[in-house]
């Protein structure tokens, strides 16, 4: 366990140094309950991650990358190496993380003694792990000397806006998009956050206002359309979002909902910041239209699930019975409406910008 | 009870010639339940517009009206007519329909003798009645050109997106947006309709997917945030929304979320149509920022209203406890964003031309 998640108060991913497995929250459970899973297997890996007990683009390239680790423990041939491999590459496709992570521990593993792999993979996993703290960090950093402009120009509670979870819970860390929120809140800067809620899984309600309320930072839930409206009101100062993959011209796919705030802050000058850890840049990507959208089941979008009056977990269908529901779980944001890429190098205002900061991985 | 209606297959509001009530459809039951309520006073009725068994701009102007007729039945005196209209002039403060029904009404009553007025304030609601079944009609033709360029132009399925409910269940009538996708689905032409859900009440899931449903008209729901994607991805042709007030400038108040619509059909050169009965425009109001915006219960945004696994209607708490919630219901989509005004009068494509097809209402 990585020192730095302590300052989270909880961990979204716990591995300690010596066992055998990691412990994530389930976070399908909260805000209601708070209760940790323990994987123990390269397929409970998989399922963690593909019914979204951990989610989030940092996250599931961590959980991935100690899935790996686990299926080396069973069997460290080739055939079990690759297997594992696709298995868990398989379970989300949009998130460029996770499969980044995997050909990072099968990059370290395959070349080595099947005897040498699993010990490898497990130390390749918490350098992951511990690496996208440190990017998290980073990405604070430079987020902080945003707010700060803003909150020196205006002298009042700065605003900011953000969509589903790009927070601690979404990473090994502090979190992408809340990172500079958690920054500025600890030296106490006035800020107030206008959480969206995030239809249909709910991540912003769930996570985000959960992560704000531990922290004791000020919050208000809004509903996904409402966010146009605060910008038009000035009600905003700036966006910060995360990503689940940026194209190389600097598109961004992001969850569902994401390219409707980028257009309302573009028609009311409000800047509209990713925060993004470089292992979610896909330079092999030209654009957004190349990145696959995962499209999820169509309950989520038909049955809201929460806590009832009885206190218990349920669901609650919205339509009636035989309503055909679409459920696009993520969207692109081209990259002329991004006012700016918050990496853990710095910011970059466009795509060119992004690949001055990581020219070893650009492609020429 | 006026025929067209009947051509709805259920009624948003009935009156029966000599009756002193009117029915309506409980609409915070569907689409789980139909069930019809009676309004037998004013204050049935103001409850009806505040509690939102009734709902749309439309819909509230008649049972206001009638409200106001119910007032008369029990005291015609001058104090009576003003405290009735004053009390369900405060029940929703954004539709200009209730305020310019109730005072059509008072207009209509004022100066009759106080024996004479109740017969006279029916009257006048049952014209107000038959007057938007009327105006329904003749957007949906209006629109229906529209539609019928479309799929000239297209030779396929017309995609059209519709938000929150401006159908029968918003009207006396065939609804305001959903008046063209009627007529077109009733001369065979393919058609199917993206239905956005509508957080946070959930109008377009609860009730325009259900409209859509009884009409065997295709229909897909999708959450507020997936718009912006679709018409990215080309799967929208056209949108059509109604209004709750438009400005004498063109600025369209309509149910949150809808600004962010307009601003992704702007930005894929989708058209945004608005469906406007002329007594939705407040003449008087110069632009959208001079339109009052109502501010809801945060619970609306906490708690989401659905049928349980058990069948019983219930809300789920989707938040922490404590967590707090801001609601505005309403947002202004400015008139730039707008491709055209449907109107009962004809297409308009911008405020001036607006003022041309309603000389008589417009101030010089």
């Amino acid at each position: 366990m990585n020192d730095a998640t302590d300052r989270t108060r909880y961990s979204a991913l716990l591995h300690a140094a010596g066992t055998h497995y990691v412990d994530v929250l389930d976070q399908r459970l909260l805000p209601h309950r708070v209760q940790t899973q323990r994987i123990a297997s390269a397929d409970d890996a998989a399922i963690a991650i593909r019914d979204m007990a951990v989610r989030g683009a940092p996250l599931i390239g961590a959980v991935g990358a100690y899935g790996l680790a686990l299926a080396l423990d069973t069997d460290t041939s080739d055939a079990a190496l690759s297997s594992a491999h696709a298995m868990l590459d398989a379970t989300r496709p949009t998130a460029v993380n996770l499969r980044w992570a995997l050909d990072r521990v099968h990059a370290r593993v395959v070349s080595l003694a099947p005897k040498e792999r699993a010990h490898a993979a497990w130390a390749e996993a918490d350098a992951i792990f511990a690496e996208d703290v440190s990017i998290n960090e980073a990405i604070g950093r430079h987020g902080l000397s945003l707010l700060r402009d803003i909150a020196r120009e205006h002298e009042r509670t700065v605003n900011v806006m953000t969509h589903c979870n790009a927070g601690a819970l979404a990473t090994c860390g502090l979190g992408t998009a809340t990172a500079p929120i958690f920054l500025a809140h600890d030296e106490g800067m006035p800020l107030h956050v206008w959480v969206s809620e995030t239809r249909p899984r709910l991540q912003g309600a769930n996570l985000t206002a959960w992560e704000m309320a531990q922290r004791d930072i000020a919050h208000t839930l809004i509903v996904d359309g409402a966010s146009g409206l605060l910008m038009r009101r000035g009600d905003v100062d700036l966006v910060i979002v995360g990503a689940d993959r940026v194209a190389a011209n600097g598109d961004v796919c992001n969850k569902i909902g994401t390219y409707d705030k980028a257009l309302a802050a573009a028609d009311n000058g409000v800047p509209f910041y990713v925060a993004l850890p470089s292992p979610t840049i896909d330079w092999s990507a030209p654009s957004g239209d190349a990145i696959p959208i995962e499209t999820r089941p169509s309950t989520e979008v038909l049955e809201v699930r929460g806590r009832t009056s009885s206190g218990d977990a349920d669901g609650v269908a919205i339509a009636g019975d035989g309503t055909r529901a679409l459920n696009y779980a993520f969207d692109v944001t081209p990259q002329r409406l991004v006012s700016g890429y918050l990496t853990e190098r710095g910011l970059a205002r466009d795509a060119a910008a992004l690949r001055r900061l990581f020219p070893e991985r650009a492609p020429r």
